[in-house]
């Protein structure tokens, strides 16, 4: 009993720090707070293995998540079996959110790269909000326009750098500061989630790293990256880009 | 001063066809009428010629625009004069619109493709009745939705279908109702242009075109399309989409 006890204790806490993380999501921080208490009652906490399919491009939405800790990737899967990968998210971000602008049907699906924890939020209340007050509606229409900012990103790489750049793009992003002048760090997710991402073969992927490591002082070691030379990367990478590093939204 | 008030005449007679036109723009349909006459008393009336720049990625917004006739390209410059062509477009629709989103800032440069009549619309009034009046809100949010609905789209497109594939869509796209059975068109806009929507090279865009031609039955003359059997067609190119043919998106 006591153990029960201590479990449904710990699963409470999790739960509250959960929805305290939430409330700093842009989309809720400035929500008027009757509005932010609905979600916050209706809110469940979800534990996800790796593999697990919160739902697939077409199907209707009941549901949006917001990523405690782990990763999920956002997906399109093709007539023939192929995937693009439009998105791969971690803590603190919302997904499945713009179905009810898209007549309450999801355009991506969404999987679980490994353990994740989750809070499922009922897409009603959300919509219901927008309809209703003006607050909630500039918040989705940030939210959105922030979304449509980096899809435009992702159209531009795709149509004007090779690969090497496009993954020397993705490293640099993940030093993070701006001011950095060389970084060591672990990759986030394997390499084959990176190359779907980045819109490649894993066979194209593997050309393109050695390529990169050729042209530039980069090591890569099983999930281990070093860039000795940032600004060396950046001149390999950035050439193709209509930025230059380090870009506007790093931060 | 007779043939003056008749030039007068008709410049009046077309930019009230334009507001008009404006006025069924779903962004301005459901606008409340004394918001709606904001815009209809500020729009201003342009000619505009090939290769006219309207606004360039990193401006500040002053001003958006609704295409009247004509064609319309929005692209982003690299720092080594490359150019990711986002969108080519024609008469009803509008862009600028969304910078007033991003910080007044526009994110992509706009220039005239081909002689082209525009209406001219202060971003502040937008601004101010997005900012105001809830109706206006939700139809901006519907605007950006559908934007990034097609961005997800093309974004799928570039990681998954090869450059024929992506050819064979365009084309299909261009058959306009999805009971077609054979079409025969004029290409839109120029070849070069095409393959720049399509993110590829002009001599990728060639081979890619050689290689459609030898596998399905379309014919291509200059700017003249002939597909005698769109279902063939269809069998090539869509393999790699998410969506069979016909699209959700075809009306």
């Amino acid at each position: 009993m006591a153990e029960l006890l201590h479990i449904s204790e710990h699963r409470d806490t999790k739960r509250s720090d959960a929805i305290t993380a939430l409330a700093r999501h842009s989309l809720f921080s400035n929500m008027p707070e009757e509005i932010f208490a609905e979600f916050s009652a209706a809110a469940q906490l979800m534990e996800s293995e790796k593999g697990q399919m919160l739902f697939l491009q077409d199907d209707p939405s009941e549901w949006f998540y917001f990523v405690v800790s782990g990763w999920i990737k956002l997906f399109r899967e093709t007539v023939d079996g192929g995937e693009a990968v439009l998105d791969v998210l971690t803590s603190g971000h919302i997904f499945g959110e713009a179905a009810i602008l898209d007549g309450g049907i999801h355009t991506l699906g969404a999987a679980v790269v490994e353990k994740t924890t989750l809070l499922r939020l009922p897409a009603t209340i959300l919509k219901n909000a927008i309809t209703k007050n003006h607050t909630v509606a500039l918040g989705m229409l940030a939210s959105v326009s922030r979304q449509r900012r980096q899809q435009t990103q992702d159209i531009e790489k795709l149509s004007l750098q090779n690969t090497s750049q496009r993954i020397g793009c993705f490293l640099l992003r993940m030093c993070k500061t701006s001011d950095v002048t060389s970084a060591e760090f672990k990759l986030p997710y394997d390499k084959s989630l990176i190359a779907a991402r980045l819109g490649m073969q894993c066979e194209t992927f593997s050309r393109a790293l050695n390529k990169l490591r050729k042209e530039t002082s980069i090591t890569v070691k099983g999930s281990s990256v070093g860039i000795p030379d940032v600004s060396e990367l950046a001149s390999f990478s950035c050439s193709n880009c209509s930025q230059e590093f380090p870009c506007h939204d790093l931060h």
